[in-house]
């Protein structure tokens, strides 16, 4: 197939720091497969810096500028804000607004506050607010809640929106540490900041939470509205105990529906070691949307990182550029299908008539070049069922095991078809 | 917030069985939640049918018509597409293109065989083609996969695609029965057809497959492609055998990169308890996709049924219907924001100066409605750790419980800091 014409995007960028570097390097580096997908073709034509010296790898310095005036005005389609906190960001978000340009930001304390007056300029502008990235990093939950559950009722929502949380309770869970040691170790790992207040205490999780249940609910909410409370007073011995009683003690966001008002609440809870979220580990977020057409719905992944955050920015920004002039899709035909030679482990059964058996054909699989990892000669336990040898291979290709069977065969020790199963993951 | 001007937007529909009447249901009790998050006002034209004598509850027998002409000619701006299968709904999709309509279907047969080029035919007359419904029903994987991660190259995509088979091992693996019973018991409870070859077998998955490989990969996969294999082999025994080797057994669909080309198998694997696939019990279904920017990604809920499978095409209808004409939001402010009374059991922890604590403790809790479901007097194990009495009640509300802590800090008996900690899930 011919490829599409693509349309070109102009893209002004305000902020250069970790999302900004990835978004330039997502752009650069996978440029031919947004335009097969989108017909997009991506052009960023300035970008706002402090310090235009500073070391960008992957950017181009001629772009750098101090004026965040020269980036809004510099003939793009698109302002992309990445500056973060509320101002000057505000500022440069509602100029962009009113110069007629379509604004995609990554500033989950500002579209927090000011979202919904935000949301209200872009339209009266006729122009669109992406904030994909505000909440969750590169899982798509701002799309699934505007676009993909848009039909629903929805019921309630909850989950882990603070990525640094988790990976404490994680730590103390499964390393049954106290707070300090874990909270240590997240800020060693940069999954904490040198200051964990924001996260530590749920307020970060706050914000996440009310942009999701304005858009959830179609309400807005006031910021004191949500209940907040944080980790900090959690030890170990909590964790355990929590554990013995069948629970995991989890940070988790939750907005539902009481009655004709929505519940909002920020906390550490007791989770049975069965439910969806419990089983979210380390910097993982998760979100669990409930409505009155999917029933309930799990969406899980990376919520923060300069990738995974400039991934949902480009998500924003391809679907802005895309539905400005009709959708276009070309296919890579460069790509021959295959079934792979299927190295992997292999679980094998073999119905026998006597489970001796397990001798000639371990050594069978051995002689086929398959190492044996574990093998069972299984006695039947009743009249209809049947002696077995079952074998767990080390990892070989599918070929050599089909081979193996073939030439078990012809032992004549089976008494029915022996079945093979990948083992994955 | 007044209420944005909303423009009406006229479906055509083919076919009206349970999907079609779970889309007439939705539109109907969501409609002012959908004007109100997408402008857009969504009005049903014509209805096609076999047997228009057919009781079909809430909807309006005025629509109906057996002939598939006035559907698509009804003057409606959009044709949904339920008919299933592929002939006639190919040519009933062809011609509404032609004729320049936008095309919502729910035809997994259909765009495994054809998507290809069904796209081109909607790119060349410059209207869209949804089919969010045609893969695992209510989850937005389709949107995930053409806008969410449109800035991955994806490596590689993994699923539990069909819930029928996915119903079955899970019966097999909790309940240690055959795969005939636990097949009865699915068709019992409509999980599995009559005749369920297709499913059991491994097709309809492969079909699944195929459509998001050729979305993720941005390939044209030819139809043999897919290895195949279902879960009619499996007996009960290799179920115990692999759990009592650490795995569960799940058939799983695949496609990932393999050099230049895509390795493609649906089969029956046995995958690690702790693996994320593992853990989908039931008729759901759940993806996990790889992409360069994004890492893991996990979506999971219902993979079929009446209203989530309406809910994917409704939320196609909106999605075009609302990028015709820009989009807009507005909010609905009736509803309040409440932290709600906390109704819940509670985990509480009281340091103490000596675990006998226990006694007035409880009894305090009992004095203030709060009824104790289990405590525990803890002596400190080291000198750093404080004795401790732990509760877990039974529900009641939060102002309950922090009335009691009050009342129990006044008995002087607390050597620190108690907390509280809600029971959810």
């Amino acid at each position: 197939m011919p490829a599409a014409a693509s349309r070109k995007l102009k893209i002004g960028l305000l902020g250069c720091g970790t999302v900004g570097r990835g978004l330039v390097e997502l752009i650069s580096k996978n440029q031919k497969l947004i335009r097969q997908r989108s017909g997009v073709e991506l052009e960023i034509t300035k970008v706002l810096v402090r310090d235009p010296g500073k070391a960008r790898p992957g950017v181009d310095s001629a772009l750098l500028t101090t004026q965040p005036e020269k980036v809004i005005q510099s003939g793009c389609d698109m302002v992309v804000e990445l500056v973060g906190g509320i101002e000057p960001a505000r500022g440069f978000i509602q100029r962009s607004l009113s110069d007629g340009k379509h604004v995609v930001t990554a500033n989950k304390a500002l579209l927090a506050q000011d979202g919904f007056s935000l949301l209200q300029a872009a339209e009266s502008r006729q122009v669109r607010l992406g904030f994909e990235a505000s909440v969750c990093g590169g899982i798509p939950i701002i799309r699934a809640l505007r676009n993909g559950l848009v039909g629903n009722s929805i019921q309630s929502l909850s989950g882990i929106l603070n990525g640094t949380c988790n990976y404490i309770l994680t730590r103390m869970t499964e390393q049954r540490v106290e707070f300090e040691v874990a909270l240590r170790e997240a800020q060693a790992k940069g999954f904490a900041e040198a200051d964990p207040t924001l996260d530590v205490d749920g307020h970060d999780a706050a914000q996440k939470l009310k942009i999701l249940a304005e858009l959830a609910f179609n309400a807005h909410i006031a910021s004191d509205a949500v209940q907040v409370e944080g980790i900090r007073e959690i030890t170990a011995d909590d964790v355990i105990a929590a554990w013995e009683l069948g629970y995991v003690i989890k940070h988790v966001a939750t907005a539902e529906l009481a009655g004709d008002a929505i519940s909002l609440r920020v906390q550490a809870v007791l989770l049975p070691t069965a439910h969806q979220l419990a089983r979210i580990r380390d910097e993982n977020n998760a979100v669990l949307v409930r409505g009155d057409a999917v029933g309930e719905m799990l969406f899980s992944g990376k919520g923060a990182g300069s990738l995974p955050s400039a991934s949902a920015v480009l998500s924003d920004v391809v679907d802005i550029a895309a539905h400005q002039g009709g959708f276009s899709t070309s296919l890579d035909t460069t790509l021959a299908a295959t079934t792979g030679n299927g190295f992997s482990r292999y679980y094998l059964r073999f119905p026998v008539a006597d489970p001796s058996a397990i001798g000639p054909i371990t050594t069978a699989l051995e002689r086929n070049g398959i190492a044996v990892s574990n093998a069972a000669a299984v006695w039947a336990k009743s009249e209809s069922m049947q002696h077995q040898v079952r074998v767990l291979t080390h990892p070989c290709p599918r070929p050599e095991v089909e081979a193996a069977r073939r030439d078990i065969g012809k032992l004549g020790l089976e008494r029915g078809k022996s079945i093979s199963l990948r083992v994955g993951g």
